[in-house]
Parts: C-alpha cells; sequence; structure tokens
C-alpha cells in the first residue's frame, strides 16, 4: 500500500458501465515524509475521502474487487483508508 | 488507472488470432497536469476513442477481460472512459 | 522479495473492515547494501517485526493472501521473514 | 503491451522443463519512435518473430499463458505480433 | 524474464513456515550487456543456482508457484535456468 492524497474526482463522459456507480478518486501519491512524489493515481474510493485527505491506496486488482465487493469489477486501485 | 491521450491505432502484420477483432490503441501516458510523461502503452479500446482524445486507462489483465467480456483474452490494458 | 526495515506502524482512523485486525508497517525499502534506497512500501505483519528490524517483504497479493491465510484479504505486500 | 525489437534468442544450459519448447527472445524494449529504451525483457514467442523485428509484447503471466495454450506455463511476457 | 547473477543465499532467522524448505537467492539483475543494473530481487531457486552464476529469473508469481510446485506457495520471483 501506498499513502496518497485525494486531489480531487474524476469524472469521464463516455465510460465503461462497471465505473457508473463507482467514485473515482485522482490520489497524488506521498512519500513517508508527506510530500508528493510527482506520481499519481486514480482510485475506486471506498471510504467517502474528501479532497485534501490524506489516504491509504492498494494497487493491487484483486483487493480492490474484494474491497468493493463486485468480484467482476474491472478496477486495480482502491481507497482503503484515510 | 492512468490518464493518456490516444496518439493512434497499431496495426500489426503477423498477431495472435486473438487480437484480430480488438482495436489496439498506442497511448500516450500524461501527468495530472495532462501532459506527456514521456510513457506510453498500447490499450485495447472499449469505448471508440478516437485520436487526440483524452482517455481513461486500466493496466490490470484481469481488469482488461472483464471489461471486454472475454475472460480468456491475452490483454493487460484497456482504455474504459475519454 | 526485497529488504526493508520497518520505520513504524500505520494507523488510519477510517478504513476498510478487513484491515481491522491486521498489523500495516511502514517499511523503508533497502538496497543490497541494506542502505534506504528512499522507497517505501506499507505491509502486513505476518511474523511480529519491531521499528527497526531489517525485514523481508513480499509484494504480491495471492502470495500476502496465502500468509496471512484469508484468501478473500485486500492486501498486496506482507513481511514474511526477519 | 509494448513494442519491443527482437535482439536474439536466448538458450539456457539448465533449465525448468517448462522452458524445454519454449523460443525464448530477448527483446529490447522500444519508445514510440521506435528507439530503445535502454530497457529489455526476455519473452516467449508466438508468432515466429525472427532477430531484428519489431514486434508486440505483453507483459502480463495470464495473458501469455492463452496465448501459448499451456495453462500451467510459468511465463509472463510474450511476443504476440510482428 | 529477465536475467540476473547470484550475489548469495537469502537466511532469515524468523519467517513464515512456506520458507522453510526453499533456497533464497539474492540475485543482481543484470543490463542486455550482463552488467548489474543496480537492482536485485530475492528468488526462488529451482535450479541450483551457485554464487556468481548468471540466470534467468522470472518475477510472477503464478509462474513461481508453476515452477516450485506448490500451489499455495507465498513466492513471486523463481530462478528458472541458468
Amino acid at each position: 500500500m501506498k499513502i496518497g492524497r485525494v486531489a480531487g474526482t474524476v469524472v469521464s463522459t463516455i465510460c465503461s458501465p462497471a465505473y457508473e456507480r463507482q467514485r473515482l478518486l485522482l490520489c497524488d501519491l506521498l512519500g513517508e515524509d508527506l510530500r508528493p512524489t510527482g506520481e499519481y493515481t486514480i482510485a475506486v474510493d471506498s471510504v467517502y475521502a474528501g479532497a485534501g485527505e490524506t489516504v491509504l491506496i492498494i494497487d493491487e486488482g484483486n483487493s480492490a474487487r474484494q474491497v468493493t465487493g463486485i468480484p467482476e469489477a474491472p478496477i486495480r486501485a482502491v481507497v482503503v483508508g484515510s
């Protein structure tokens, strides 16, 4: 898992149906010193995190499917803590 | 997921049968500022994205197989939103 | 597997229920010379490692689920030796 | 998927039985401009690619097993187009 | 797959039971020119490779489980040729 900070939500005009009920968060990845590393990921939310919040992100598909409870979800990264 | 921009389609003269009906997109990966990072990926299309469009790309095999609906597809990255 | 050093434990005020009984370790990744590389990961503990200890970390979801014995655990990295 | 160029074949004097009937290709990874990035991978061949050929490489275990048709093959990268 | 060179074996005083009968090799990753890249991995041995030997390493959990023949092994990287 990595530490991230929520930069905002992502809205896509055309997208696969699987994402229609998912809240997608654009997250800056942080170093141990909680400063941005310059990298980011787009993760599905599971804890109702808001912009600016420091969060825990797991970037593994099977974990993301467990956390969201949707075994066939096409997701890879998920915010699991804040 | 990452943000990308479609640079064009990829055509291969000889390829595995699994790719014969897939549209392959060469996508530049973008940073949060929507500027190219210098990296790219080749992803299967699922939203009929055109050249120059900004897209969402998921780079995980099981997700790609879910999105395309082909459980045995040998694909890893897929364009899921634009 | 990689070599790491435990920097501390991670506590999250709001988190997915799957993590409630897991001890999460913030680990600095080390090079072969046992000096920090500047990268880190957050791994589930399986050997009761303490802060400052040099540990072995495996960063693969299916392995992490085997080590913890929880087939549906949404975890990716686990400390497996010290 | 990534673009690569076949640099040669890999022959191993002692290897796991699973590789005995596989042709292993040493491939330079290329950028979008088709110039070497300095990185490489060793991939199983599925299209009879020759040295110097530009190829498409997929680097995901489950895809590689689908392309080769051997569900239990211990392979991760495969050349799927040229 | 990548090319590596065995730097030595890894011994852990406390470790998960799954590793008790596995020989763990610390391997320097090499470039195509067979010079060290500065990166390393710790891989399970499957070909009785010795220190200083040039080896083939596959870094994917399902492959590693196939090569070792232990479906539930928590391993990710394995030395498959030398």
